[in-house]
């Protein structure tokens, strides 16, 4: 294939960090969905300038522009599906933590943990906490405004984005709002920009508040006969008004998962039992009475009570929760996987619908989740190259979506839409409501450049076959 | 003057809850800001499929719609600067808190103060704290991203919106997110109404998020030798990631007002010094160890410091705070009224400047804030039928305007632009922000009827003169 006029002329403009060979093309062709479509050329900008003249061209040559950091989405947001050109800004890794302030100033290709560690070093805490955060950039978590296990208490990315600095795509450089903890000038573009996926504009820069380090941690994991109980537990501990810093809920499934990898069960003699793991933080008097009341709620309801007594324990019982989703590949060689939220009300609703659903499609359905927030992965497990299961599978997908709206829920609480949640978005969206979007999309990026093919065309992924391709985020 | 043809149509159809009458027309033609501009009509719509109507209607014959609550905005966000109708959502009071999910949902209408006791009354808390909170409604507080004391521990209006529901200029009714604590669907339109002063929709509903009450609050006063010391002070306390939340800062004319207003200085022997004014609140231990560490900080840096011994006392040391706003009106009839925002590093220099500002200019400034978040009330005094101070109380603003830009501040924080700011948008937004939030309005209101002339057309409110009325949050 000759290369697109567009791109040599950027190639002339630009240098060495346009690189258009098929090394460079191919790693840039995929995210951590593994759905691989091949870009023209992967552009690794040196300044903020070069992403002005990168847009610029684009903009003139009507050239697809894909942002990219690690590429660790899981929805195929930073897959380049319309080709053109990919974006790299996973080597922008400019850090400062202002220390008095209480804030961080950060590249869009800082990693979430590296920013982490750093306020930690000082007595600030960075609470969102994806589970891509040693690999995922805080660029790519601001585009998709990840979450992690912490939003009960604590919140999401959006939560602590007090500015961003950025590139439209007619290569003018912006500001929206600044390294301040108040503000009510104009339209909040920021928040506009957060979760829009690198449709709106090119996020370049981002100051992000802190909050004081928490002096003490707490862990408990506790074992349930069944799903229904472990979840009005949750119910319980929230509306005794305590929220704990972390809440997981995992289904039977995922412990089973999570046994099987370790070849460990959980709780001896209760193995494959639906667990919640839970953590308090705070001052150390607040997080001793707040064990004592949660324990006086989780106690009764439970099985077994594990509490850490250390660190040492503390790591134990958190890896239970990190082999269960790498585990799962022993239910299939593919996976739909789900983060949708439902309300609190509806939390035994939902399970109860997943589990009656796998029942009847005969589909491994493995569910877990951020049990304070609502926010539950539903992990739909089936065999690629098996037709029937393959179809019995994206039924219940079909089902699951349909169930989590009725149920006042949303279809994505973390992940954000990109490619994989496309065929969806009407169901929760109604038409006034979409239209509204794509007005705000075409006032802001008339032709169209900036990640286009996301969030509002539909795509069915599960007919395009993932690469074969193992990431460093891969689980086992 | 005959009425306007659009006017009787809309009459036609919604009946009674149409007035066009004199009296009404006049309580609507002005908000806080006093600034008045007649409507042709004031509708009280009695349904969601009212508010539809109205906008229909406006939409298909280019009037333009001022949304109102309370109107009790300092800005003139409220004021119906182009004629048209006024939506009076006043009336829309129903408020039901979930106690066990810990959320509130709202009609716009509810009153700020009104759902804290609510929340209260079953443990919960609803932080943001509006100085208007008993008049002002949370339709308001959403439109402009309403502030007060608590911003820099528990942030805005902003921070604790988990939905809305609400009208386009098309009569689409729309809601933005769900009474969900975690989404990641779609662009996020809830936050870009949020703060956009009734100018993209009309917001009917809101689902809000509680947090649990604080069991124990603290507060105590300091007082100082100067605005330095004080602010040195605040700088300390932060950097020591003690985040109090309150943390109010008030310069020697804003103490100097409020013991002039009392008749009673606030430290006895200490007359007319600068204060801070704190309050601790969390678990009971956990204010006790920050009282510490607080009082270590303060003690050495103050010239006294008065602690609040029982709810009495509490009660006493917010009389300092409430006074000083409505004493200003000792310094001059017309106040310039300014919510500015600054980083920490900059609190010093900018009340450096403000006290240089006032003896070269001979005008009265007095300052006061929310040290915490950096957004400080800088009240230019002036008696308007003396030409002579009102151009130099001119003067003042404009060069404080350009300070505050220059110290890497914003222009409000949190009272928004509506009319009074709009000549210093251009002072903190370049070109391409502005124009990019410009085709933000334009793609979602075409028509322009949605409060047409506020935040981006410049109107110089010094210019008119404010009506002579006593509104029921008017200090003295």
């Amino acid at each position: 294939m000759s290369e697109p006029a567009a791109t040599r002329t950027l190639k002339r403009k630009l240098g060495s960090c346009v690189d258009t060979g098929a090394e460079a093309r191919h790693a840039a062709s995929f995210d951590g969905s593994k759905l691989a479509w091949t870009p023209d050329a992967v552009i690794q900008p040196r300044s903020e300038e070069d992403v002005a003249t990168v847009l610029r061209h684009a903009n003139r040559h009507r050239v697809p522009v894909t942002t990219r950091g690690a590429g660790s989405s899981l929805t195929g947001s930073a897959s380049p599906v319309r080709g053109g050109w990919v974006l790299d800004l996973s080597g922008w890794r400019k850090l400062r933590v202002d220390r008095a302030a209480g804030m961080a100033y950060v590249q869009s290709g800082v990693r979430t943990g590296e920013l982490q560690r750093a306020a930690a070093r000082r007595g600030w805490f960075y609470p969102p906490d994806p589970s891509s955060k040693e690999f995922g950039t805080l660029g790519g978590n601001i585009a998709c405004n990840a979450g992690g296990m912490r939003g009960g208490k604590y919140g999401v990315t959006r939560d602590y984005v007090l500015a961003l600095r950025g590139v439209l795509p007619t290569g003018e450089i912006v500001s929206w709002s600044r390294d301040l903890r108040k503000y009510a000038a104009g339209y909040n573009m920021r928040d506009l920009w957060i979760g829009s996926e690198g449709t709106l504009g090119v996020i370049t820069e981002a100051v992000l508040r802190l909050i004081p380090l928490p002096a003490s941690r707490w862990t408990v994991l506790a074992s349930f006969a069944n799903e229904t109980l472990a979840l009005r537990t949750v119910k319980a501990i929230l509306s005794a008004r305590l929220i704990p810093s972390i809440l997981e809920f995992l289904d039977r499934e995922s412990v089973a998962c999570a046994e099987s990898a370790t070849g460990e069960s959980v709780f001896p003699g209760q193995a494959g039992r639906p667990v919640l793991l839970m953590e308090l933080d705070g001052h150390p008097a607040a997080v001793r009475d707040e064990r004592r009341r949660l324990l006086e709620i989780v106690q009764p309801r439970a099985l077994a009570v594990r509490e850490a007594s250390d660190e040492k324990e503390t790591e134990a019982l958190w890896e239970v929760r990190r082999k269960c989703s790498g585990a799962m590949f022993e239910l299939g060689d593919s996976k739909l996987n789900e983060d949708v939220v439902v309300p609190l009300r509806s939390q035994v609703k939902l399970m109860t619908f997943i589990r009656r659903l796998s029942r009847e499609t005969g589909v491994p359905i493995a569910t877990f989740g951020h049990a304070a927030d609502g926010n539950f992965h539903v992990n739909i497990m089936y065999r690629r190259d098996d037709r029937d299961i393959s179809t019995r599978a994206l039924r219940a997908l079909r089902a699951l979506m349909r169930k989590v709206i009725e149920l006042g829920g949303a279809i994505s609480g973390e992940h954000g839409i990109g490619l994989a949640k496309t065929p969806f978005l009407t169901l929760e969206h109604g038409r006034a409501e979409i239209a509204a979007m794509r007005a705000v999309k075409q006032a802001l990026d008339p032709n169209n450049i900036l990640n286009p093919g996301k969030i509002f065309d539909v795509t069915e992924v599960w007919k395009k076959r993932p690469l074969k391709v193992r990431l460093p985020w891969d689980h086992k």
